[in-house]
């Protein structure tokens, strides 16, 4: 597990790194997973042939600007970068993944980008940290962690960094991440992981319900830690452990949600389909009416349950469904139960709350984590590009 | 055309007026659409029985609490309602229709209520206007409005009322509206014409994407004016002049919408299927980023084109879409045209903005109303019920 990193100013922002090239070991496995938005950046679209041809190298991140909704000539653009990378790296252009974040709808300022990328020494490595500062944009802070795990009396790492803080929601957001484990995992293995692990935590988090053109994120095996992963039961142990750190990074992009001031947990559990569940906890997560009421710490449970009532669904039976707020039961079998007792509103003033459902009428769970609405949000979104 | 209005103070706000009663002429035909939420109120299910049984002379409406989830005793309470009414009226239960709006999951106050009826001189008749301001909740004004329009050389005349500024969604909102028109309609025409109306207007906007427990609207044919309904042209003529009554009933919500600056039109034109344009334009209308951009006048149309790629759908082609602001072009066939000049940038500053996506695979069209975001929104809905 050594990856490199190397942060560059690329001229997207005035004065400011904006850029960043991450250096894999060789005989890594990465594994990839993209926006499924039909307006797909050209970066998204040539990592997604490149990770079927080549054996990656390199992954190349800019921030600043998306490159997305740019035509042919942002296509060309993204293919200029990788050729520049290649002749100042020596690899090939399908070795390296590109990213890109920022503003949709703007060409990139090319000249400047490649002749950055020919004048740089990339054998200047940086910390985790300053390569997760790197990519920026409207997050408040890096987001970054390294974590080591037991298995039986075998450590193993993972480590990893990941940007954004708007438009996410299930199904990515803007939303980029790298991660690496020094376990050896086999290419089609670490596809798997990346799959399940996504489900669990990049694909199970929303700030704002807006999907992005842009989102990625990569897994990659990138140390020679031997662990049998054929065994059953140390597969399951090991996409514990891994799924555990996806959870903690991605929870990082709630947490410095656009202008968030809570993290909410949201468990769905009992729903006939893991389908329904999905769609009800999106629903919610997406309300403006729960998101606004989290922020105000409101105890007004009557539009989490005129949320999940919305979903067009036969499986939902409003006398069979109960809702506790911290563990408060707040509302059941058609009830009311806590209308605003002074524990519960007391509770609602925690920066952390878990909001949990009981549709009570089969076995599927799903937990998704959410951000409230503020003002910081409108703040920051009403001013963008002006 | 002449229902009589009454308002009353029925102590659910203090010392506020919170009550109304609509009285129909004899011989009025009435027809009912409802919210389709899993958590309908015990007033919306016990409408919907009554418009079945009953000839319906009378509409009663509260605000300040809606009367949802709130169980078996909830229901009681709108039956021990009606019962006080049909003393009072001397009419059966089941001739009153009954709306509820307000906060969701406490028990009216139900003894001063129905002593606020018993006691009540029904003979003090008010305007339309005084009508209008006895239902508001969180609205900024009362939303009434008057119209005759001429068919041919025949005077017809519509008069409505409504109520709602948040839980605005297509399919209904935290709405309640009672529109009348004079011409001498049979039950199942008012019903048809209900049913279309109601598609073009109030299930066509959006102020937060929240789907509330008590919508209802009712249309009523409450005059004698004579209209051969029969006649294929004539019909289309009527439902002309009746959707359009409504659509500028309903635009007032979304002008009143809560924290509302502005009011905005969008077109989905030439789409592979209806389903499809709906699912784009509340796809659309319900963007935080969208409408935090809207908000800040910021002709930031990335966000718009990236929620429409987020859309599920295989008859969506990037390549296809043209994008208008204003009636500028901004997109098309996949590349920016206008990223921000004066005369784009300038236009984002009206109150009223347009919309216009054309999808290039079809014919069918859909134009939806929506508001933007703003602090005020946040404000009001942060601090509803403490």
């Amino acid at each position: 597990m050594n990856s490199k990193f190397v942060t560059l100013e690329l001229g997207i922002k005035k004065n400011k790194t904006d850029g960043l090239l991450i250096q894999l070991p060789s005989e890594s496995n990465t594994a990839i997973i993209t926006t499924k938005n039909k307006f797909a950046a050209a970066p998204v679209k040539i990592s997604k042939e490149n990770i079927k041809t080549g054996s990656i190298k390199y992954i190349f991140v800019n921030s600043g600007n998306a490159n997305a909704c740019t035509g042919r000539k942002g296509y060309q653009n993204t293919k200029r970068i990788l050729s520049s990378l290649s002749k100042k790296l020596l690899c090939s252009s399908d070795e390296i993944l590109i990213m890109s974040t920022g503003i949709i709808g703007r060409q990139l300022p090319i000249n400047k980008i490649t002749h950055s990328i020919s004048s740089h020494d990339f054998d200047n490595y940086c910390s985790l940290k300053s390569a997760a500062s790197a990519i920026m944009t409207t997050d408040k802070y890096p987001k970054y962690l390294t974590k080591s795990y037991m298995i039986g009396r075998k450590k193993i790492m993972f480590r990893g960094l990941c940007k954004g803080a708007g438009m996410i929601e299930p199904n990515m957001a803007t939303m980029l991440s790298f991660i690496e484990t020094d376990v050896s995992l086999s290419k089609s293995f670490i596809n798997k992981a990346l799959k399940y692990c996504s489900n669990l935590s990049f694909n199970s988090i929303s700030v704002d319900g807006d999907m992005s053109t842009n989102d990625t994120v990569v897994f990659a095996s990138t140390g020679n830690v031997s662990f049998d992963i054929n065994n059953k039961n140390l597969e399951t142990k090991f996409l514990a452990c891994a799924s555990d750190f996806f959870i903690q990074l991605s929870s990082m992009i709630v947490k410095d949600g656009e202008g968030a001031t809570k993290f909410i947990k949201l468990k769905i559990n009992n729903s006939r389909s893991i389908g329904l569940a999905q769609k009800i906890a999106r629903k919610i997560s997406n309300s403006l009416l729960v998101k606004t009421a989290m922020y105000g710490s409101d105890p007004n449970w009557g539009r989490i349950v005129a949320s999940i009532g919305s979903v067009d669904s036969k499986d939902i039976h409003p006398n069979k469904i109960s809702l506790k707020i911290n563990n408060i039961l707040c509302f059941k079998n058609g009830n009311a139960i806590d209308n605003g007792t002074v524990k519960l509103k007391k509770s609602m003033t925690k920066n952390a709350i878990e909001l949990s459902i009981d549709l009570n009428n089969g076995k599927f769970d799903q937990v998704i984590y959410f951000s409230d609405l503020s003002h910081d949000y409108v703040n920051i979104n009403s001013e963008y590009t002006s």
